[in-house]
């Protein structure tokens, strides 16, 4: 399958639509493609105007909730990039993610949430999807929500 | 106006002075160009030797306070820029800007914090100071400080 | 000294190998090298299955334990590196240094305890080890690990 049409399936099994508008917290640019590196915003899970996931992981969030949440991220972040035409196929490596949970006091299992997002790299995009990654238990994330999620990529 | 006189304007604004030297805490570098990136170190609003702005920011910080952290987190990473002449002007796209806020517990709003250092980005670079951007509230800073900002820069 | 020996010596002196297999806690990549750049995920202080220091810096874990996972964390990530073979001398300059410290409610040295990682990155790699640096104290870290840190490097 193409990178697109593994996008679609992943958009359609999670039940949301990725293609209008990204809606953005402030005054700042979603996404900069410069000199071979695509550089993403942190992505909270919103979709619409809906922030899906929010609430503090490990008391409020369950970790299969959380693990949605870094889903919806990731596939805002290419969603944001699939805004320019040829840019998801253009995509060689994914140079770095970080992943930031909205974590309870003694929620550990961080690298466990980020998986979710990981899957869907690896899934949309192949080999080009491996990606190096930092997960890390934060005290408090925009608009309350559970995850957080930036990425640089390469491009060719 | 140029960057330079813009940037002399926010900083007659602030009431803060960024020429002088700017103290690190630590063994490290504050600036790093390679290769086409400037790497700054994270900036806390530090004014000679005094951290202007401490504390929680919710309870006992209000979120203009933070917005006046941000902005000389940010004027504190142009002003490192600037020591090496003509830096200011190479700068042609700000990367990432991530800003960390020292947030009280139920404290969302880390993107209108981090909106204090954007505003002075565009204000002082132009069209050069869009810049993707990740704002997460965590749980200290170095020195208590209310907000620290670090950034990558692609330079000519 | 070679940066090899030195390493070796850093190794002897924490009294820990990073000759073998390093561990990692999810579906990612430990290294990523694309376009003069190398990438590495977050290290926690993990030697073997074990995290060496678990806790929380300021109540649970003392300064001096936290430097030391510092030290462990970065001699993971210049492990990570020489596994691909002249790799480690590849290095020109560590762009970018992120350390993030799993801090109890007012441990503000912060910078301090990055330093531990800053010493071992000047002594193995000399002028090339100098680096920009930011910070954090966060809520939680992945495994309870008292400190994790992930790095970008430029290569030749």
């Amino acid at each position: 399958m193409s990178r697109e049409s593994e996008f679609q399936a992943v958009a359609r099994e999670l039940g949301y639509d990725f293609n209008g508008e990204l809606q953005k917290g402030g005054n700042y640019t979603p996404v900069i493609r410069h000199a071979g590196q695509v550089f993403v915003s942190g992505q909270v899970p919103r979709v619409g105007s809906e922030i899906v996931v929010t609430g503090r992981v490990g008391t409020e969030v369950t970790l299969e909730r959380a693990q949605l949440a870094a889903r919806i991220c990731v596939m805002r972040a290419l969603a944001l990039l699939r805004q320019s035409p040829g840019a998801l196929d253009a995509v060689s490596r994914v140079l770095r993610v970080t992943v930031f949970v909205q974590a309870a006091d003694g929620f550990t299992q961080l690298s466990e949430v980020a998986d979710g997002a990981s899957d869907v790299l690896f899934r949309v995009l192949g080999q080009a999807g491996a990606h190096t990654r930092t997960s890390v238990g934060v005290a408090q994330l925009p608009k309350n929500a559970a995850v957080e999620l930036d990425l640089i990529a390469a491009v060719d």
